[in-house]
């Protein structure tokens, strides 16, 4: 018996838990939306984690705070499973991208990772960097001046000895990527709406531009996309972002089975 | 493992659906209202059914777009089965209707069938009424002048050589009818509100309407009704609609059967 | 297959609802929200309940107007059970209480029953009252003037020949209650906001005020809790409503075995 809180809505990531919780037999009771529940009454998170917990074997959460699901951690009597807490982390995320990329390329170690488009506010970028950070990894950081890679990702990377690249274009580079991790530039992050309309098309993946890319190179994108990623990639080999998706449910039935002692 | 996408509201059709699947042991994920999912976020319809025919092994969709349903099922890689679409079709509608038809009736063939209410707007009634032409049905339209049935259906009939009536009314002929198929006509469809005020009372079944029909006729309604079968019929053993929805159960667990290759 | 119809929010009562549903191994087909479902399309109750009891064994409903459960009972071909119908009764929660009173204090007999909070229009207080009744309870009745306990149910207690006091204030007598059942005073109950803002902090139970209450009380709350219990009482063992809404898992499991006939 498992509870399915999302306090925000968000199809993907919770269908993909649902699908995983099913696949392993288990039950679901929750909600998809905090606007039609005690939520709505003023009942406060530590409320309703308390009691839900007493429903429950386990509780996915995503919430719009973060550090929301640390707290609901320190309350719950049954394990929680962070499914986005605001701009914080995104965990499970990570794991199904790091799934991806061994899965793809046979390893983890020594690859060069390009992450596109929105560095400045992307959790999944900031969560996916600091994970391949371990496993000695090369960075590009391809972004426009208002959305690059914050200085304190950048520090952490000097500290654990990693090499990192910054671009505003990628055109010139691509041949090197191993993994290219695509992410959308949304309009309402610029000050500047002329800024955005300059760059706008600068951050769109097109088939085309794949011709001089590595035959073992794989595009990865957190869906969902809007049209940084052209349709016109979607039939390439390299294109790995669907499939990707389905890692999702396998890396969150992992995840599930570990929390619950399953083996 | 069934998904069931939502894209627009349906109460009816969506718990039918879902009672099917729960009979036949499946299980089901998905959402009943677009507004709480990833579409809300800009995600094409190609990207949603890529992305959930991975978690499952059919999926039930409703959108409002006409055709979305076909686009789907070129891209799928699990059975669509379209729960409507826009003004388009509603398929499972239409199998269930002829379910009951033939329940009721003994047989498809040689029936007089009445289609009343909303005849130009109504796609249960365009549906019923190109699946029945197969069966050598007789029709009899009963509509308000703007809301008659559209001349390409006629014309449909036409060339498969079958009768057709048209009337405005309905009192003089309803002892001919072996099925009195209401639907439900709405204020909006009228460019007129004085027009709609003059016709609004003309299409409501009442039981003191019924006395000089068959007594083998029987009455149907895709519901959910609103004022168009006074609530005095419902006692009426003609009165067949809420037996139909239930046959919407039987009909939905045997499309499901046909489509995933159970037996 | 049972059917968890919410025409108005509760997370809480869902949530307990369906968790005893699959607990007990039940299927759930149903909506938590009326906005997207055919009422919106102007069906009434009749219809929808007429048209969902064909589709399941048993209905759990929750509807704002007062008396919708029982008309509903009286259509249904299956058994109904009334999860809240507006201001009038809300069974179950009440089953609850009285499962917590008797297993936290051994006895439902002869105990002292505090109420505090809104007496007027709190629908679990008036229920739990009445069913106190039955086992010679003394009432001590503790709300601010405008929300005092209606004149009827003052009526019944004296036909039935029960004590009770009435107080705008409890520190002072707080030492004989057995059981503390809080509820919230909402601010939108009040015509006079000067009048609210005097009185609402009269009613949030601190943990300083315990003291000299009993070794065996046990303070009760429906939830959800907005602010009339401090949450430095919730680490009293004498604080029991997060193990009285899980007590509402079980008592529904009891109520549905009860009403399908499984024992």
């Amino acid at each position: 018996m498992i509870a399915t809180l999302f306090f925000e809505p968000s199809t993907r990531t919770r269908l993909s838990f649902e699908s995983a919780i099913s696949r392993l037999g288990g039950k679901i009771v929750g909600f998809s939306d905090a606007s039609s529940t005690s939520v709505s009454k003023g009942e406060t998170l530590n409320d309703t984690i308390r009691t839900v917990s007493n429903y429950c074997d386990l509780i996915v959460m995503r919430h719009p705070i973060e550090g929301s699901a640390r707290f609901a951690s320190e309350i719950s009597s049954v394990p929680i499973i962070n499914a986005g807490d605001g701009a914080n982390q995104h965990p499970s995320q990570t794991l199904l991208d790091l799934y991806s990329i061994k899965k793809t390329q046979g390893r983890l170690e020594d690859l060069n990772i390009f992450l596109v488009g929105d560095l400045k506010y992307g959790r999944t970028v900031h969560s996916l960097m600091m994970a391949m950070s371990h496993w000695n990894a090369t960075f590009n950081f391809i972004s426009p001046e208002e959305l690059k890679m914050p200085e304190e990702y950048k520090i952490y990377l000097d500290n654990a000895g990693l090499k990192y690249y910054e671009h505003t274009d990628f055109t010139d580079i691509i041949s090197k990527a191993d993994i290219i991790y695509m992410t959308r530039v949304q309009r309402e992050r610029f000050s500047d709406p002329i800024e955005y309309e300059k760059v706008k098309n600068v951050y769109v993946l097109r088939n085309s531009m794949l011709k001089n890319t590595k035959a073992s190179m794989r595009i990865l994108h957190p869906l969902p996309r809007v049209n940084e990623i052209h349709i016109d990639v979607d039939a390439n080999p390299k294109a790995y972002y669907f499939e990707q998706a389905l890692n999702g449910v396998y890396t969150r039935q992992a995840i599930l089975c570990s929390l619950l002692g399953i083996k």
